[in-house]
């Protein structure tokens, strides 16, 4: 290949890779078959990991990456499923979009939250959360400083820890 | 004061920093005189900066800091209105909650977005978004990595750009 033909590839990648780099990127939403009826965005797949009690669904909806360090996914909790204890190292803010659930920091009591609340999570600071006995809830759940570590699970909260909650 | 008062007084205020540090901080809901009648977040107070075309209001749901790095923003834009060019240094992240609107990347095409979808935009990327001129559309928006900057605002989109968008 010629030199100059060599320049002029190079050229066109460069161009290639710029335009990719400053390309808006809309994600269009999920396809009602895969929406609960009201919600806005995609309930996901049912978690198959150990680390929560009950069924509980997630849609990735940003994922993690360099560029925006922003990874955030919807989660639902069937009324009674919560995960377990566990820390995310860079902290979390959850959005709760519908239902009412639980949510404990190490240390504190329970609290009750609902559609509208907005909880933060400080790094490192140990918790769970998830839904109430008698509603689903559903969070956005954003990963502050993903730089720093995403999440670390632990132990689980036991069913009689759960049943004793009174709020 | 005795050497053992002093040792006894720092470890108090350790242990009172570190009790602070390790707080989750939930923000219950907005009332509801300040709320949109369906929506999950206030539409809190009109935006007043010279930076908007028509009316637009802004519920900040987590302030900017150096612990989260994870500022949120409810936007809500009546019908026709938008916001001018601008750049987010560390990029941004909209999730539309409900609504119709345009979202244009500069020297890109137009862009319908609606309820569900998800932008991306890129560092650095020059854009505007708001409503079509049918529909008031409501996102959440989040900088990404702040500590490069939040938004550089740039010159408006003219009426006559904004009427000649056909989607």
């Amino acid at each position: 290949m010629k030199k100059q033909n060599l320049l002029y590839l190079g050229f066109i990648i460069v161009m290639l890779l710029a335009a990719s780099c400053s390309n808006t990127e809309t994600q269009k939403k999920q396809p009602a078959e895969n929406k609960t009826s009201t919600a806005v965005f995609a309930k996901g797949e049912k978690i198959t990991n150990e680390y929560f009690t009950g069924s509980a669904w997630l849609q990735m909806l940003v994922e993690n990456d360099s560029l925006y360090n922003c990874p955030i996914g919807n989660v639902t909790f069937e009324p009674g499923a919560r995960n377990n204890w566990h820390v995310h190292p860079g902290g979390q803010i959850l959005l709760v979009t519908s239902g009412k659930g639980y949510h404990q920091l190490k240390g504190q009591p329970v609290e009750l939250i609902e559609s509208g609340d907005i909880v933060k999570v400080p790094p490192g600071a140990m918790h769970w959360h998830g839904a109430t006995p008698d509603s689903e809830l559903t969070h956005l759940a954003i990963s502050t400083n993903p730089q720093k570590g995403i999440v670390v699970w632990m132990e689980k909260l036991s069913d009689e820890e759960y049943n004793r909650i009174k709020l």
